[in-house]
């Protein structure tokens, strides 16, 4: 008698790459550039996305995909800024799939973007699994939740191409240490970028968005 | 011909609910009273975990399980306040289930125990869906997230027998409201108590620790 071992993880994995492989195609025929952004909940992955639309704004035709177990919240600020935004309830899973971005990019039109901007539901965990066609994986550690995350959570900051270090507003209020943090990410992930800012007092964001143009135009 | 349609996602939960009664069983019958703390990264279970320690050291004998993704951080920071522990590394699961409870209590010993504290992996989605046969489900907010998350992370605010709102010493320095987070709160789930504090200054821990003791004699 043989016995199968059935990997589901890995299927669902292998899956998701084929479809995420798919949507780069579309999105490198469209012409348009995916960054995905991620983070826990709460780090601010709203408030910097509303900063690199303010920074595209006049430069380039940009869509947004909001992904959230629940509620249009983060949709309608974003909407805003007078984008184009589609919602995705995930109706309880903690990530978003491959498939639930061809859908959205479906209902969002990728033709007339030239920049697509995906914020992910809020889980430092499952999205670093996830292709999503992306260009880029930028992740986003807010200063409140402290400079050991890297070892807890280390596959998000291995994904990452760049780590937004969001909230340096309540730097001095906090036992954050900045060096303790810059080198366990770098020995972890030796590209990595790494942008302090607020996205509430607009300290740094400068540095990261112009980053953002760079990669932008070089694609 | 027939198709069949299988749901996994309820097998598994279902597998779970099962393996719960059972644990809740064991912890009944040795007299454990058996606390599962959930949050977002870096919203301060640790912390809050030496806070209930603190309270707890002289009146009873203590365990600790501690999930992790990877890394034993903060089985050291527990271990150093003279207490039991057992590390869990989730190898990438983004929750405990009660598979993992169950061979962590056979390491950790329950017999010689009167209170067993569960620090689950950080993350608001998944570990609000799977039981742990504990006897009070504990979550906490950081007040730097925000006030907009029990409408994005509606299960774990409506599964939750306690919030507790960690960081209200930054409180000044963030918008965020607290008579809109107890509104939305207490409509979700009327139920839950709420309880504002500071794991760094100790503001407001009494209350919280006080409560607990009432639940753990009540038992």
């Amino acid at each position: 008698m043989v016995v199968k071992t059935l990997n589901v993880r890995e299927d669902i994995l292998g899956a998701n790459d084929l479809i995420a492989e798919n949507l780069r195609t579309q999105f490198d025929r469209a012409n348009v550039f995916v960054i995905n952004i991620m983070s826990s909940p709460g780090a601010g992955k709203t408030s910097v996305i509303l900063k690199i639309i303010e920074h595209f704004a006049d430069k380039l035709k940009i869509g947004v995909i909001e992904g959230d177990i629940a509620s249009d919240v983060d949709a309608r600020k974003v909407e805003a800024a007078n984008v184009d935004v589609v919602q995705i309830n995930t109706d309880g899973a903690c990530h978003l799939d491959a498939n639930m971005i061809l859908s959205a990019c479906r209902s969002l039109g990728i033709d007339d973007k030239r920049l697509v901007i995906i914020e992910n539901v809020g889980n430092l965990v499952c999205p670093a699994e996830f292709k999503l066609g992306e260009n880029l994986k930028v992740m986003i550690l807010s200063i409140p939740e402290g400079h050991d995350k890297p070892l807890k959570y280390p596959l998000m900051f291995t994904e990452s191409d760049a780590l937004v270090l969001n909230k340096i507003d309540l730097l001095p209020h906090t036992d954050f240490d900045m060096e303790q943090l810059r080198s366990t990410v770098t020995a972890m992930n030796p590209k990595i970028r790494i942008f302090p800012l607020s996205a509430k007092t607009g300290e740094g964001v400068a540095a990261f968005t112009g980053w953002l143009q760079g990669a932008v135009e070089g694609r």
